[in-house]
């Protein structure tokens, strides 16, 4: 039994559980490393306390499942077979108390399991999951390490098409072709490049508006790489830019560096929010500055922490986040600097390693 | 009240349901012309019994909502507010049964859900709309033949790229660019493009993988425009081909369109599956066709009917969905050929208007 089912294992002893099911593919691919996307079909790990976890996958996948996952024990069903019958079969003994994750599974499927298993209660195995997917292992950090080097990789090669007069998605369909080229799954989100006025838009969307000299140009993109995102956002200049928008790039690199020094165990999530914002609002762009410091970035592109100024949970070392604060003057343009960034035990590494002084593009 | 409400109303008599609250932004979009991503936060629509429709929007979404929806009431919720208690003050008098989407809700939002209203029984909504959803109105379908269009035209772009030497996801990258300067909101689905002996992989990635003279070259493409999805099939000759290759060509086609000639109201989709079954086994190649015949399409990629041998639902005028028979020989390469059809009270219309004699390109 691997150490993440063994965590499980432990706090399924404290809450009393007899067992576990696992039903979102990106949680069986956590626990048993089997990647898979069942579609319709039902995918479930369950784990009995204190005893070893097996695995119910459609026919199709098993051989995947037999040579990808940590789990012994794998059955399998066919189409014409109802999923929740072999599971209860599965199951040793009469289950009073099952754990299932209720922020994943449907109120349909929930209602069919309850039918055909009839526990006594179903409790919400959320909290664990989240508290260990927030605490990266050195293996995740170096799969994170090389999804950040991938999209830094595709930026360098899609700023180099950068020149006065190409369009915002000409260079979004280069930047994901390098992407894939690169050898990354994909991206991670729908990447974003705005040029100009569009650069003050936290939600833009890349269409055929022209990138001109003299204006900011606003990348936003990752990747996704051995199933973990990377996030960067880095602001250009396309030849020379006015004082006002050198002035927002400053106040917001400011604001980025403040709060990745902070960075360490024990200090609050909130304070690193207000330790940017309170860089940018002292240069008078408080308001302009609309948004969080950033999130949690894993397995998925958005996860646990929030980091806004009134999250007071504390930074534990393995955790990794974005640092992204911005500045968007209607009329003059927006500028965001994003890092992703890991806790450690003597403060922070910054993953991201594009550089970040204002560089002149095009 | 639009006529989409009604029918939910009328069915809601019938069922005695006191109200019934839409919560997934695909229903909501499609009841009220609303289109919004509320990411984390609360949407609902909620339809009180015999009254008029009431939604509960994210206060950021206010002006998007009143400038996009039909529904007049539209109230709304901040990051502070529990959304449930605002809902439960909306529902006018005692709620005995209120309708959900089960097969959208979370257990952890449905719980949530269930403290707060405390109604006596929550009934599952998906069939009305999934009924209501299947025939699509002349808007829908023109919406349809839009999107149709649009990857028609991005595939016409994208063969005009290929040539020996170039790779499959060069081409994708193409593609999906020409998608979006096109003006669609982006693919349905990952592009595919597979050469050669990649072909016959039903589920291949592009990569880096060489186009080659003498190969077939699959396309499998979509976009998605103003919310609904297209998605077409086409496979080329890189040049000259086998004879083995042109046979299997030629077997697809004719199953192809003997399956669109069965095509018209009243008869099963299993029929249809069979017409093409058929002429493809009796070519030889029955157990290299592996996959059903097709899908329904619309506001998603695959949604009801699914077209396999063993369904007996009866087409209805209004229906879209995909005919797509495919033969797959390792070693050789395989050919699917999708078109997307509309089923008319005369018979069929066939949407997807792309050549399908076999074209030489490159």
């Amino acid at each position: 039994m691997n150490s993440r089912i063994n965590n499980l294992q432990a706090w399924m002893s404290e809450q009393q559980l007899d067992a576990m099911l696992i039903t979102s593919p990106k949680h069986v691919y956590y626990l048993t490393g089997f990647a898979t996307d069942p579609h319709e079909r039902f995918l479930g790990l369950l784990i009995p306390r204190g005893e070893e976890p097996l695995m119910l996958v459609p026919a199709l996948d098993y051989e995947a499942a037999h040579a990808a996952s940590s789990v012994q024990s794998i059955h399998t069903h066919d189409d014409t077979d109802n999923p929740y019958e072999i599971l209860r079969k599965l199951i040793p003994g009469n289950v009073k108390s099952l754990g299932v994750e209720k922020e994943h599974l449907s109120v349909s499927k929930y209602e069919t399991l309850i039918g055909v298993i009839g526990a006594g209660s179903y409790v919400d195995i959320g909290l664990p999951l989240r508290e260990m997917r927030a605490i990266k292992s050195p293996e995740e950090a170096e799969r994170m390490r090389r999804a950040v080097r991938l999209v830094e990789d595709a930026l360098r090669a899609g700023i180099a098409k950068v020149k006065p007069g190409v369009t915002e998605i000409e260079i979004v369909a280069e930047l994901e072709y390098q992407m894939k080229k690169l050898g990354a799954q994909g991206p991670s989100f729908d990447t974003m490049v705005l040029a100009g006025a569009k650069s003050a838009l936290p939600h833009g969307h890349p269409d055929g508006t022209i990138i001109r000299e003299g204006e900011l140009l606003l990348f936003d993109l990752g990747v996704y790489s051995d199933g973990y995102a990377s996030d960067i956002t880095r602001t250009f200049a396309v030849g020379d830019i006015s004082d006002d928008a050198k002035r927002i790039y400053d106040t917001v690199l400011n604001g980025n560096l403040r709060a990745i020094e902070a960075i360490r165990p024990g200090v609050t999530f909130g304070s690193l929010d207000r330790a940017a914002r309170e860089t940018i609002a002292s240069a008078g762009y408080g308001p302009q500055f609309n948004h969080r410091l950033g999130h949690g970035l894993g397995m998925d592109i958005h996860e646990y922490p929030s980091i806004h100024g009134n999250n007071e949970d504390l930074l534990r070392e393995g955790m990794i986040f974005t640092v992204e604060p911005g500045v968007y003057v209607p009329g003059v343009g927006g500028v965001r600097i994003e890092d992703d960034v890991l806790v450690i035990a003597s403060g922070v590494e910054v993953l991201t390693t594009f550089p970040k002084t204002l560089t002149v593009i095009g």
